[in-house]
């Protein structure tokens, strides 16, 4: 088809948006590896996780197999209200770039979450209130996926008790009221409304937190109250099983113009965008229907997949959620700051984790302040103000573009926008003030991190 | 049509995006009346505007007869990265409400400005490029005029110069933070760098500012530099051409499911969203060929068409700009602070002030408490957190949508979804603790407000 039918945005009609999930494990020849209990380092059982997450939920994180899940109708009729999302041709960026590269976005931002986390708080949601439950509890660092969560709450009419990392609950009041209107409870972490929240208290009164303790203190307060689960917004294989509505419909767009991407990238911090922006692409691959490249792109303060070690580790800090098996830096790694919260996590989906090691996926590395550079120089082109998550799908889509103009091949780009950066204009103010620093990791630190890692057999 | 057939978001194709403007002046029967001169009260020529504003835009504004104008090939591009707008039917809201009504809202809130003023942005800044100007400068107030016009200058490279009301600079570093990633240089009025500026400063050494003070060294700055013109988000008649857009695309997007409204809601400040999206139905009711309900929905607070006077009028506290005839509040009203900065303008658009007094547009006003009530109800059950500003229609619109429930009537509702409330969290704030007041001018204020109205024979 010529490339001048193509439109600015390529959007699904309702009728022709995904009706069911894509399980990737279930053309993986090697499966991500169970999880482990903490202390017993036995493979968790459905009846365990039972306690923590809803059954549905639990059944869908631990099935290697089924390759399609029907999409329940209300979950359908929700996704309805903001999706399908947009998959844009970036005509301004591309002429911006002067790259005979072919750029393509799938652009999660027009929600009010800002981001791709509703995707999947929708689903948990739903999944919840089939089981007859009260509530969920959860953590929040940045925000993106208590506001998430919340909305998909406020939906099904469950309440939602959100603990927030005290530093962002104090320096992101907006996101914090955004919840509010959505009829969640906030708190700020750690709180006295814990046993594991006050012994952090007694032990360093002046802390302002850490996503380890949110996520211990979710737990806790899920465990305690009868009708109450636990819900989580990344790295666990049921949300990339739910996030693959993001590529099963960029994939249906592209089919439907005849376009095939060459090579697809998205950011990397717990996986959840890039597993769902990757599934069906990444399925096709490992039929041998199809090939593709596909990229991760890690915040160089926070390398996982490029500087981790692929091994059994705790998925918080807290050391109460079962074991994964997943690059990791170590649970006890604490990122420096950045203003990618979103891509702050230690370690990486065990999905993705496992493609990476056999193969399937490449990953590189780009600092905060090129980040930004990218950030800014898209907004002025393509009129979006990404999030800083999404800027390093940007950042790298742009450096590929450029080397397409060196070597004059037409390349098709696909990479994920994962959202806006409405809520995080600290971060482009400092950009703009010059005060963005590039920490990246000394090897002596990721050593005496790797060190501590739990020995399992 | 079956009513199932209706999906939830009506998209239009590129192709079937408005190709002209549509100038509603050709069908009025009584014309807006002409702009007048500040001292000598003589109608202003097209060469005395032409010192303020681009050559085109003078013509346009002056232009009651030109029925279409062709939207430019470069402006029709920019509008394809975030246009067309969805008509979203609000199945989620009627069943939340227990209405027979169906009530359909055009959402003009994706796209980084938050709200439809890049319309108008991005078409000013073409003229201004195409007649060879280095830049403009505009005021901004709550900020989301100043944000659009940044995003519309930075994709023609034009300098962009914005006044920012001193207590939303100060209050508001988030939405100053965007401008500047659009490369838009934001000063805090009243500033040191003009005549009035200075003297409002030397007069009043604590003011925070206001609109009229910051519309009077925009308008000073671009006269003082040459190759520089003033622009404006509203009032004028260019402006309501220009969005006319929002209202094209939904008449075309409802014909092509053969829906027709009842009754057509939007709110109203300056006009502009109102104006545009009302135009090709009201143009239908002018020209005998169809009927419908038009209602304008103002703050309490700011009620220039339910309480104000039709008369000729400054239309910025300064008294540098041409006299409008329209309804007013008098230049001298100074609105009580709320939270829908943009509808805090003493006047109201000519054509909407001459189509109310001709009887073809009715007007209510709604306290600020109801329309956070009615905001946070939408956000729970539609999704999107609306700006205060559009909260106002969707209050109007659920009070018309609950009569229907009374009643059992099917009406047909349509309102305009002009923005999102991301940069208005402390207004929602404010609302969740309680602290939010219910102001409306008395009588007396109005009366001693009407009396410094110009005489204007």
């Amino acid at each position: 088809m010529s490339d001048k039918k193509i439109p600015y945005k390529i959007y699904l009609a309702e009728s022709e948006m995904p009706e069911t999930w894509y399980n990737l494990r279930a053309d993986m020849v090697h499966k991500p590896a169970p999880l482990l209990h903490p202390v017993t380092h036995q493979a968790m059982t459905a009846q365990e996780l039972s306690a923590v997450f809803c059954d549905e939920l639990v059944r869908q994180e631990l099935d290697n197999d089924t390759r399609e899940y029907p999409i329940p109708q209300e979950i359908r009729d929700f996704y309805k209200m903001y999706r399908p999302s947009p998959l844009v041709r970036a005509y301004c960026l591309e002429k911006k770039l002067q790259t005979p590269a072919k750029i393509y976005y799938k652009f999660e931002g027009n929600n009010t979450s800002g981001s791709h986390k509703l995707n999947s708080a929708i689903a948990q949601a739903y999944y919840a209130k089939q089981q007859g439950l009260v509530g969920v509890t959860t953590e929040t660092g940045a925000g993106q996926w208590g506001t998430a969560l919340s909305m998909a709450c406020a939906y099904f009419g469950l309440d939602c008790r959100v603990f927030m990392v005290k530093v962002s609950y104090e320096q992101k009041p907006f996101r914090r009221e955004v919840m509010r209107t959505y009829g969640a409870s906030v708190t700020p972490s750690p709180s006295e409304s814990t046993r594991v929240g006050r012994s952090i208290l007694a032990a360093h009164p002046g802390t302002t937190g850490s996503l380890g303790c949110a996520i211990s203190e979710a737990v806790e307060t899920a465990a305690a109250h009868p009708g109450y689960r636990y819900v989580l917004g990344s790295v666990l294989n049921q949300v990339l099983l739910h996030q693959s509505v993001i590529g099963l419909e960029a994939k249906a767009a592209m089919d439907k113009y005849g376009i095939k991407p060459d090579v697809i990238i998205g950011c990397a911090g717990g996986g959840s965008n890039l597993g769902g922006l990757i599934a069906p692409f990444m399925g096709e691959k490992l039929r041998g229907e199809a090939d593709y490249r596909f990229l991760a792109v890690e915040p160089a303060s926070c390398p996982s997949l490029t500087r981790g070690v692929f091994a059994y580790d705790f998925a918080d800090t807290g050391m109460v959620c079962p074991l994964a098996k997943m690059y990791t830096l170590g649970s006890d790694f604490i990122p420096a700051p950045n203003h990618a919260g979103g891509l702050r996590y230690h370690g990486m989906s065990p999905i993705l984790s496992q493609l990476y090691d056999d193969g399937y996926l490449e990953a590189v590395t780009v600092p905060q302040t090129r980040v930004f550079e990218a950030a800014e120089q898209f907004a002025r082109v393509e009129g979006i103000l990404p999030a800083p998550e999404s800027s390093h799908a940007i950042c790298a889509a742009m450096d590929e573009a450029l080397r397409c103009r060196e070597t004059g091949e037409e390349k098709t780009i696909l990479f994920g926008l994962t959202g806006t950066g409405y809520f995080d204009l600290v971060a482009y103010q400092k950009f703009h003030d010059g005060e963005m620093t590039d920490y990246v990791p000394s090897d002596e630190e990721l050593a005496a991190s790797f060190a501590k890692l739990p020995k399992v057999e």
